[in-house]
């Protein structure tokens, strides 16, 4: 698929990581989650663990971020360290970059929607599904325990929003943001993935018509 | 296609009413845009000009209202008349009720999607697109004057926001009023009603298949 990229945002419970690797797989497009976390802590050396927490709770990381930001002097001029989390967005972020120069992918998660929302490869994705329904499914997929599953829910729901509001100018959810909203309570994960799809294939076929005027 | 109820919300030059009406022919749905403010204005006794002005320029039609809601002494009671915007959005919204229940129609604006948010049988669609877009084909296909557009526009945008917030307890452009949202900017007129219609046969499935349960 040349150098499309599908940047989907999901909220937690929707299947929207599912409908990435579905997407990935039936496309031909390498996949990036975890593994863009790992690529982007190769290079910046950064602690692995501090990727790992980057999006989990960015309610309690923004208030790690205000205790931890250390100061030094060094060449008789005073440095202030960028918190943690900063850092990590700012190493992801490079990471995604570099990914989009490559093309034919499928990052799911990390603002990468917002990142590149200039990139006219990119097609910009938002999953999302009813509060019960998202229940269900981190319950009966995810394997969460069903008496620790509402309260996970409202974490990453709020962690999430957090993440993307303090990192973006522009609001968790808003449909300005993004080419597809796809609701996986009302229309399903299956004929969610077909709909992208579409649109995916619609984007690499202008690329294509545009590359021949070039 | 039975009781299927097609609700679209959409920013002005997205092409929202034209998807409407073309998805209404595809699926031999009834359309109801200004035919629905007609219907409405038959029966709640108010002049027809009210119902035109009504989301025209929402920011203007809240002053409006705030200057003219006269009130009435009767029976030795102090009666509030409810400003003439109100009394608009009240009589369309019975008349968008009266049409839901018997289903099978396409309903282009007047918060129809967030009225009818608890319809099982109400696909809930928003379309948007790009400003430079949108300009272009005010001005192209509505015949806007090319002087006024980007006025026009930034008016009619305004309107809808207020109308939609004054009128709901959500966000003009917040995905979770919505199943479906699409760019016709990114995507194109062509493909957007063809994912709109496979969500609407996918809706009518699930319909038809829990039909087949009662």
């Amino acid at each position: 698929m040349g150098r499309l990229i599908v940047a989907i945002s999901r909220e937690f419970g929707s299947g929207g990581r599912l409908i990435g690797e579905r997407l990935a797989r039936e496309l031909d497009l390498r996949f990036y989650d975890k593994a863009l976390i790992a690529l982007a802590a190769r290079e910046s050396g950064l602690a692995p663990e501090a990727f790992e927490e980057a999006e989990c709770d960015a309610a309690n990381k923004l208030l790690f971020n205000l205790s931890m930001g250390s100061s030094v002097v060094r060449d008789g001029l005073f440095w202030v360290e960028p918190p943690v989390g900063d850092r990590v967005f700012i190493a992801q972020s490079k990471a995604i970059e570099r990914l989009a120069e490559r093309g034919g992918c499928v990052i799911v998660g990390r603002c990468a929607a917002y990142l590149l929302r200039r990139n006219p490869d990119c097609l910009k994705v938002f999953v999302h599904g009813e509060r019960e329904d998202r229940l269900r499914r981190i319950v009966g997929q995810y394997g969460v325990p069903e008496e620790e599953a509402e309260e996970l829910l409202s974490r990453m729901d709020r962690g999430r929003a957090n993440y993307y509001e303090h990192y973006t100018t522009s609001k968790w959810g808003a449909v300005h943001d993004f080419d597809l909203v796809v609701n996986t309570t009302a229309l399903g994960v299956d004929l969610a993935v077909r709909l992208i799809r579409l649109a995916a294939e619609k984007k690499q076929g202008a690329e294509r018509l545009e590359g021949d005027h070039f």
